[in-house]
């Protein structure tokens, strides 16, 4: 799978904020740097699999975009049973609907909130799944590592002991029927785990600190800038949970997915943050955050395919000497996030500027997302596909550098990013 | 090769001395926190390998496990005779026999301390070797860029100009014959290079710090908890030398391997090791330390194979329905690792505080663990293995978090490891 | 394609100037370590390639040297017309004549300072190219993120949103013509774009530092060791444009190739280097920097085969039994590079301490570079290369560990480097 992406920002900010620097560009009234126009590589991957004696499969996908290498699928099943089967290694947590369709399937250049900023990505651990009641019911159980929202665990150790459980049921009860609900599916799923994040970020007696080890996510933009961070003083301490109840429906040429997920992370504050420091949990600092998205997301066939939750295959391959035209699809999507409000005040006096796990003249509150677009299907293995997305924000700008204050009243909302988003896929 | 691995301690310390900081969870009475529980990929390895005119073969193996992807073997080999062969690139010297035995193919899941805590895994260089006398003698010479105990040498530039000379023979001298004795085998190897470690670990001209760029290693348990690290001031300054005689004998379901290894290493200590500043050796602190390891490792077939150097072939495979279950072999090893007493004192007034190579209340004097398993090879590319492993020390943990005392007298052993390791393993 | 190289050096630097530090080795009088001889991977590249529908082409090339892995080509081509052809993705940019050799392909062990030091090795981005008049002429014009001088883009994120222009003429207008203008080929290409630098590399806000982010370039000898090195106040501040005549010449066994480039750099300096700190440009500190480069090298095939810009077949393979020797080559090649002598001066006051651009007591003014050498090609997969070379510099060089004076009259010359680099290649 190779797939060479072009962004193009109309309007929209950098992921950083970046109020008393100066680096390359200039920066805008409320401190932001334009987003960069930039052509890169998305997802780089020769993927190997294979099925030993009939029952065991194996599954390798290196990934090779960004600059390194890494493995992003890396699993064993036993298929001992339909109803019965175990995954073992690093792969996709059966929790997101969308998350599950395949990176060379996506209806959307970027998959939506709920699966990008909420869900995880891929985790190391084992599940066991199946098809149960004439494969009209899917079941899975996992026990695996755990990942923060959105993330991709790697294939190492993890530095905190606590598993994470995930379940999830998705029900296909007319899959038989010849009507017009045969094609509508529905589930529900979720994940429970308990983690405490590194306390002391710069651990110098190892290894480099690793911002990321705090337990906690950043969330992305449809155009894939970071509009939320937490603030450094933040860890995760407590419980994490999340739950996520989806549906799908195919019917001749129009799909349809909508997703609902809900987080409920355990914060707390650091006392220290400086260098080489020893680093304890701050006095009455720890609040339960409970952040959502929801996503419903169309598309139609114009060309006369049936829509699936796999690819697409022309009736006819693009070809200019013989006429073809490919397969053409017209598709569109909402998606939003919204972060609990405690978020962005200190627990004990509400103060915006003190004591709070973010900050709202960096981070917004929210962020809501219309994208539109058309993929052009040359043929079963080749795609092109062309995304308009506008996303508005409330809150995450300052007015100028200064420093929110205490009752957040300096706040601007952060500028609305119009991005264009181009791709051209080859699925090999 | 694929291999998803769980880690499950129940007792034993995380490989880090963490006395005066505190990050995710406890400290316990000794200022060490418990080792956490994992999943992980032990083994990622897409091998690509071939033959080109008859006589020219390559192997390329890359290794994404642990979070990035490099090359673990990348060879050329000139087969121009069977008693005169030319092996060039990156791969593993011919030292060690257990490291000689493929990842695959291992008997418990992770190898002893002769193997990876002294003897090294991969270098770049060139080695001669063949079978002479009948194919009853291996013989190998190499010169590589030396790596430290148990390491695997980057594919790119060596930061120091002196090789590293290798040499091995192993002798199999009744293989024709058909008796107890035709598959023993024996043979002695060694390694001798001088290195110069990098003086100055805070190298802010050019690129990062590299803290293995001292020349020195860390040692880990059966576990992989790291117990043994040398000081920040050490720095290789001589000499390095290795020697280890080695023996293998296999009689139907009955395998055995028995190694023994040295190492002999100058080590000095730095004036300076605090940022960006010169250091140099500081006067009369030079010192040839010696390390010794040696394990022993019974494996005995209960389904009627015939052991080998070489992995299992089950005569039945694994299958519910026909009934057959694989082949089950049993598996027993016992490894110890010493390190000399001289590392943890001052070379001139004999303090355990200041002036040593390592600090004792950090660092253990010896490992000695206890291994105990059982493979499943349900057939012959899917294996699933499972050691249960008590490895105890001797010194390696303070009183609290004060620091070791001149005469040496508030040191305790650390605690013991208790580890149950798990994999998952599909070779393809 | 495997290689596995050694480098030995009679004489020469290591790539740092050092002067006040101590790191493994001595110094020498000038405050420079001996060059490293060392073993290493060259090139790890298992390429991946395939054709779709007869139309569309993709190729992988990852490449495992050096430490870690990552993606050097990863484009999508579609030859909708062979005048008209359209490739997206990483890939080397239409430009230099050597360049466009392939890895398995050059004659020396190691490209010219044209291709190494000037111009783009490999860039993201989309290109279109084709074939006219009969095949006597190429054309290619491109967008791409935009490299620094002989810089490999990432396949991620680009910092700067000014994008390449890339564009290229080669004409072989006798190449139906069976006399001896046939096999001549010329051409000419240029780049051009707008570069700012980021300006403050201590950017604790977001990621580590990086020092190629400054927008320069730094340059490496025949030997690749690091003879010129922008200073850290240096920041690219405005427009960058390449242009490269080229030609090459084949008639039977000989071989030729020459390229001239010049690179215009727009340069300026920072106010504020310093940890954590913003970073403003100095007043009337911009200057456009013009270095160039040029190199001639011809080879000879002993054996009777036909030189090309392709690889080499041998008419008899090499094999011992049968009296086979391959193909031997001879080659030979004149380099050089000439940096802007404004870049070592304070524009406003001539002065070569301060303010100045690179530090003429560290890096040099010039490298000029004979390398001769000879090929054996065992077989059309299999090869061997030695090149003998030599490099003198113009500057480079102080006395001592003292800094440049003013005047610039306590500056040698740095010492010539002779190095004797082997390598054997694989291809597969």
């Amino acid at each position: 799978l190779l797939q060479a992406d072009y962004r193009s920002y109309q309007d929209g900010a950098n992921d950083v904020r970046n109020r008393t620097n100066t680096r390359a560009g200039s920066l805008d009234a409320n401190g932001f740097h334009d987003a960069n126009d930039t052509a890169l590589l998305r997802r780089i991957r020769p993927t190997i699999q294979g099925t030993l004696f009939g029952k065991y499969d194996f599954r390798f996908t290196p990934e090779f975009a960004g600059g390194s290498a890494s493995a992003v699928d890396a699993y064993i099943d036993a298929r001992l049973d339909p109803a019965f089967k175990i995954r073992a290694g690093k792969y996709k947590p059966f929790v997101g609907l969308e998350r599950l369709q395949g990176g060379s399937d996506i209806k959307f250049v970027e998959r939506s909130y709920v699966t990008n900023a909420i869900l995880p990505n891929r985790d190391v651990g084992v599940s066991v799944y199946g098809d149960v009641f004439g494969d009209k019911l899917s079941y899975a159980v996992g026990v695996n590592n755990g990942v923060v929202d959105g993330g991709n665990a790697t294939t190492g150790n993890e530095f905190d002991g606590s598993k994470e459980v995930t379940a999830r049921l998705f029900a296909t009860p007319f899959k038989d029927d010849a009507n017009a609900l045969s094609g509508l599916g529905f589930g529900i799923a979720g994940t429970y785990t308990n983690i405490d994040g590194e306390r002391n970020l710069d651990f110098t007696n190892t290894s480099a600190a690793d911002a990321t080890r705090n337990g906690l996510p950043s969330y992305l933009t449809d155009g894939q800038q970071t509009f939320f961070r937490y603030g450094s003083a933040s860890v995760a301490d407590g419980k994490r949970s999340r739950i996520t109840p989806q549906a799908s429906y195919y019917y001749g040429p129009l799909g349809l997915i909508t997703e609902y997920a809900r987080v409920n992370q355990d914060v707390s504050l650091l006392t220290n943050t400086t260098s080489n420091a020893p680093s304890v949990i701050a006095a009455n600092s720890s609040k339960t955050l409970s952040h959502d998205a929801w996503q419903v997301a169309v598309s139609y066939l114009l060309t006369g395919e049936d829509a699936s939750f796999r690819g697409v295959k022309p009736k006819n391959n693009f070809d200019i000497d013989k006429g073809g035209w490919g397969a053409w699809e017209l598709v569109a999507r909402y998606s939003e996030i919204n972060l609990d409000s405690d978020t962005f005040k200190n627990k004990n006096t509400g103060s915006f500027s003190t004591g709070t796990y973010a900050n709202l003249s960096e981070s917004a509150k929210s962020a809501k997302s219309w994208t539109a677009g058309v993929n052009w299907y040359l043929n079963q293995n080749a795609k092109v596909q062309l995304n308009y997305s506008h996303t508005s924000f409330d809150g995450g700008a300052g007015i100028g550098i200064t420093a929110v204050n205490a009752a957040g009243t300096n706040i601007r909302d952060r500028q609305s990013e119009n991005a264009l988003l181009a791709r051209f896929q080859v699925a090999f």
